[in-house]
C-alpha cells in the first residue's frame, strides 16, 4: 500500500503577533482581519501586515497569521533573513529564547522585540486518526520524500500531531525551491 | 571505509558570458579581469559585474565568472528569478534552449538576449581518479547527503567527471538554505 502521502503547504515570510503587539501596531482595541482559513484548524490569514526591520535591512509588507499568541513570532526563510542582516536558529514554533529580535512596524505605531525572529524547523502536521494511520507520533521525528526533477528527501522533520492539527508538510520558500516544488504537492512520510 | 566525500560549494547567483557580450557590456577590445581562482580548473570569479533585468525587475551587479563560454549564461536561484518574473528551467550548464532571456546592462552597454537564464541542475565535479575511487561516471545521476539539523539527502544530482574536474558539489543558495549548509561542508555521495 506505499508509504503515507501528504500535501505540501509551502510558507512565505509572516508573523504571528502578542495581544499586545497588536494593540501597539494597528491600535487600541485593534482586532485582526481574518482573510483566509489556513488548512490547520483555528489558523488564519490576516489583512494586516507589518514592516520588518533588522541592522542590515527592511523587509515590508510581512503577512500577520492568526490568532493572537502568547508571543510575537517572525518566520523567515534563511534567504529573507540575510536581507535583513542576521541568521536566525532554526526553531520549533514557540521556541523563541536566544532568538535575533527586530523592529515591527505597523500603521499605528512600532515595537522594538528582543527575540522572536526564526527559521521554522521544518515539520509535518497529522491528525491523531492521520498519525495512526501513518505509524508515527507527537514529536517523532522522521524523513519525507518529495519527487520530481529536483526530488529530495527531507530528513529532521518533526511531527506535529494532535486535535488542532490536519495532514501538511510544511517547508519555507528555500526547502520549496530547493525541491522544485510548488504549494499542493505530495509529499511521501519514509518509514 | 563509507561513502565517498566530497566539500560543497555554494553557487550565488552569476553569469557567464561570450566573447562578443564582453566587449558589448565592457567596451571594444575588453579583457576579463581575475579576481579569484575557483575550484574547477581554468574557471575564475572575475571583477566585472553586470545588471540583469527581467520583465518584473533587476538584479544590480551579478558577478561575472570566466573565462569567455561559447554562449552567455545566467545562473539564479528560484528566489532570485522571482524577483525578476519568471521561472526558468532547472538546466545543466550550456543547456539553454527554451529558457527566458534577459537584459544585461554592463558600464560599456546593453544587451538583450531571447534564451540563457536558467537554474543550475544540482552536480558534483570529480577528477577520473575521484569518480573512480567513488565508483561512478560521468553523466551518472546520483543522490547526496548533507548532515545538520536541517540534513537532507540530494537526489538526481549529475556526475560531472573528467580531466577538467575537481571533486566539489555545486548546489544554489537556496539548495544551501534548505541544507542549513555553508560553502565548505562535507557532502557523502551515497551508493
Amino acid at each position: 500500500m506505499g508509504n503515507y502521502k501528504v500535501t505540501t503547504g509551502l510558507s512565505n515570510k509572516h508573523l504571528h503577533l502578542s495581544a499586545e503587539h497588536i494593540e501597539a501596531l494597528f491600535g487600541a482595541g485593534h482586532k485582526l482581519t481574518p482573510t483566509k482559513d489556513l488548512r490547520q484548524p483555528g489558523q488564519f490569514a490576516c489583512e494586516e501586515k507589518v514592516d520588518v526591520e533588522g541592522p542590515k535591512g527592511v523587509l515590508k509588507g510581512l503577512r500577520v497569521l492568526g490568532p493572537a499568541r502568547p508571543e510575537t513570532q517572525i518566520e523567515l526563510a534563511m534567504t529573507d533573513a540575510r536581507v535583513l542582516g542576521f541568521k536566525p536558529p532554526v526553531r520549533e514554533s514557540g521556541k523563541l529564547a536566544g532568538s535575533p529580535g527586530c523592529k515591527l512596524t505597523g500603521p499605528a505605531g512600532s515595537v522594538e522585540i528582543d527575540h522572536g525572529v526564526i527559521v521554522a524547523r521544518r515539520h509535518v502536521h497529522l491528525s491523531p486518526s492521520e498519525a495512526l494511520a501513518a505509524g508515527v507520533k507527537d514529536k517523532d521525528v522522521i524523513r519525507v520524500r518529495m519527487g520530481g526533477e529536483r526530488a529530495i528527501v527531507f530528513e529532521e522533520v518533526l511531527v506535529r500531531a494532535g486535535e488542532t492539527h490536519l495532514s501538511e508538510f510544511h517547508i519555507d520558500t528555500d526547502e520549496g525551491n530547493a525541491a522544485g516544488a510548488d504549494s499542493g504537492q505530495e509529499a511521501e512520510l519514509l518509514p
